[in-house]
């Protein structure tokens, strides 16, 4: 069994509680987010909801007063979706309607008068590699591996389907297949598709790409498992325009004794065309700006900068985390820490964190008493976390905030991701969560 | 730090990993609750739909060939609600509106005409204690002590208004109070009022009781504040009505080593007069069934005999449990373990405890490995747990799921506890959680 030294004092307790007292009696988190989801809505690359919530997070920073505030412009590829998705079995004794679908994000549409072709249901990737290329030629691949439900670990379980539907075009297109269908990436049983990016591979031919809701995946497995030779019409409009010009929102409070060092708390501002992004990850992002504005209320004056970051365009290719790490580079900015949240405003579990420094581990580790109060009591080694990834050298702590995550899965991507799901509590316990990590990290340094 | 010899194998392990697969993939337990919670609905004592939940958990055990499944009668308290109650403000300009309200249950009623009274604010037992019996005398007592928000612990923050609900009526009427008229127990701020039982002081007159919902309250005070000689209206239908026979349900499967040694799961079958009882505690009935269901589904025998059972009548006055626990010790019945689910079908985080047996302490700390995977990380001493209570001894362990309370004091004993608010994954973990601890008491006993 590992021992930490425990470092921190009996003050910090009493700052933790003042941070979540206030947090659960005085933020205006919940209504900050109710504002981004109900009255923005959904913000994808190049539409005027995105640069009205960037706009609107500029002036949450201003008005809570932080000590600067801007912009940091950057190229973000403009990936359009137009009505009428169809999925349909054709001719079909038993599926009388339209597949619930919706075409995933990226994806180059069929041309107006869609397409149709044979079905070949597959089941894994092992399933597709084994495939004869003759079988899949000329036809449409439905990729029908199912989310694992097995599995309380909904990340690992996500780890597992995602080629389905960040490679499956790709990878069916190199065996020749004319367009994907996917069984949406959840575990539950609804009849909400969940959409997503595709990374087209370079020098194979860019196909078609749709995903179908899970009961509708049940629904055409079984049809096909009765008619083999099972035909479908697809029909998607979506198109690739030229890139816009958008931008990371980035406000800080400056420290009063290491200016030039950064403490980063950010979340995505951007979406998918569907829902409200009102976990993913409007959450996030109107959390990384209370952390600031929990400083200021308190008046506690960081030693280091703080930095609340909103990024583009995560959702189509990460370019907003890389721009600002690729600025963070060139500029030569310390960031010591940096800590995303970006699962979803639930329930916060604890933290997990990439570093790879031991040093940071073992202060992280020696804190974990302070939080047992709070229920926060995961501190894990996670994931690569996607925004702050590239931020990543030898010395600095990579966090991410750890949520209940078994609703996650059933809402993200989807028409469900809707302000509604948000608890008031859970989403301000996970704001003060990360400001009393915040709160550590300032004080006491990683080493 | 205390350490703990590890008392499991490896194949535990695996056995907790077919209960929590076995959950998550084919448990019948969110369409049991569905059935329960929308089909038959609220269950108050007395009413045709609590028999028709008693019959329904009964036959689930048959259908789930449970060994033995039998009833218990016991005769509970037959208190009912009429409609039309009202709560208004007489002659304000700026409350137009009657308020949100509920009479509590165990009330007595106004009669038909109702009652006029001057009301007067006290916020806490220190202020209705310091206050002036003539001050209170012939007036409507308005207990407004606040759900503290800021307090992540919500039992915490609920047992410390607990007062204003169970005893605030036989305290203000000791003071010559004519009615009173309390701020729903929720830190939540909705238009919901919440009920929940009186506890009538002997020798002290009743008083009828009624709860106006947290936004009401804060409507309420402010017109207080502004016309201190604010009048109310009043009028409240209840009345109860002879004591009816009902049954606590119980089902086993004998224990092929120890068949007088019981291992219990159990959950209240009885709710108040509102909502659908979802949570509290429809989701803790079907659970406690589907522990020992998950038994009979991975054909593992149990060594002490399993008994699930349904309390009826928790909400007004804890009798079931206490009928229960009568005829235990009349029979001489060894528990060596209960186990109780009733803080909503959240997401679990652990499991409370309460014993005087040091060694089961132990025992049970040595297993927390096995549940870290599973997210179960608070192994926390608890409050008592009402409805095994009185089966405590020097020897036995009582247990309670602990769960996500978050938004547990948000839902209880109102309009809001309804089906749509439970997530499938979440009730499954919960099953889960339980089934896995059962077993692990069941393969190595408790000292």
């Amino acid at each position: 069994m590992m021992c930490f030294s425990n470092t921190y004092s009996q003050s910090d307790d009493s700052i933790i509680q003042k941070i979540y007292r206030e947090q659960l009696t005085k933020s205006p988190v919940y209504e900050n987010l109710r504002f981004l989801s109900k009255e923005i809505g959904n913000r994808v690359n190049g539409s005027h909801q995105l640069e009205t919530a960037i706009e609107y997070t500029r002036q949450l920073m201003i008005k809570y007063q932080f000590d600067t505030v801007y912009l940091q412009p950057i190229k973000i590829p403009n990936w359009i979706r137009e009505p009428n998705e169809t999925v349909r079995v054709i001719n079909s004794p038993s599926v009388k309607r339209d597949l619930n679908c919706i075409a995933l994000g990226n994806s180059i549409g069929t041309g107006e008068e869609g397409l149709i072709g044979e079905v070949i249901e597959i089941n894994g990737l092992d399933d597709l590699t084994k495939t004869d290329k003759d079988l899949i030629t000329g036809k449409i691949v439905f990729l029908n591996q199912h989310f694992e439900k097995g599995n309380i670990n909904i990340l690992e379980s996500y780890a597992k389907v995602l080629w389905q539907r960040a490679n499956g075009a790709s990878q069916a297109s190199a065996k020749g297949a004319i367009a994907v269908i996917i069984r949406s990436l959840t575990p539950v049983n609804n009849n909400s598709p969940v959409t997503g990016g595709i990374n087209y591979q370079e020098g194979i031919k860019k196909i078609p790409a749709v995903a179908i809701s899970t009961n509708d995946a049940d629904l055409l497995s079984a049809q096909i498992k009765q008619t083999p030779e099972t035909k479908i019409y697809i029909e998607i409009h979506c198109k690739t325009l030229k890139d816009v010009t958008s931008y990371n929102v980035i406000g800080e409070i400056k420290g009063s004794q290491f200016p030039d060092e950064i403490i980063l708390t950010g979340g995505h501002i951007d979406t998918w065309d569907i829902g409200e992004g009102a976990h993913d990850d409007g959450a996030g992002c109107l959390q990384a700006i209370e952390v600031l504005r929990l400083f200021r209320a308190l008046n506690i004056e960081p030693k280091h900068t703080l930095r609340a970051v909103m990024w583009v365009n995560e959702e189509n290719g990460v370019s907003g985390g890389a721009a600002y790490a690729e600025e963070s580079i060139l500029k030569n900015t310390k960031h010591i820490a940096a800590i995303e949240s970006d699962l979803g405003g639930f329930l916060p579990l604890g933290f997990y964190y990439d570093t790879n420094n031991e040093a940071a581990i073992n202060r992280l580790m020696s804190w974990k008493k302070l939080f047992e109060p709070y229920q926060l009591l995961q501190f894990d080694k996670g994931l690569p976390v996607f925004d702050i990834l590239p931020l990543k050298n030898e010395k600095n702590l990579l966090l991410g905030l750890m949520t209940n995550m078994q609703k996650y899965s059933g809402l993200y991507h989807s028409e469900n991701d809707v302000f509604e799901t948000v608890d008031k509590r859970e989403l301000e316990l996970g704001a003060a969560a990360m400001a009393s990590i915040v709160f550590l990290i300032d004080k006491y340094g990683i080493e």
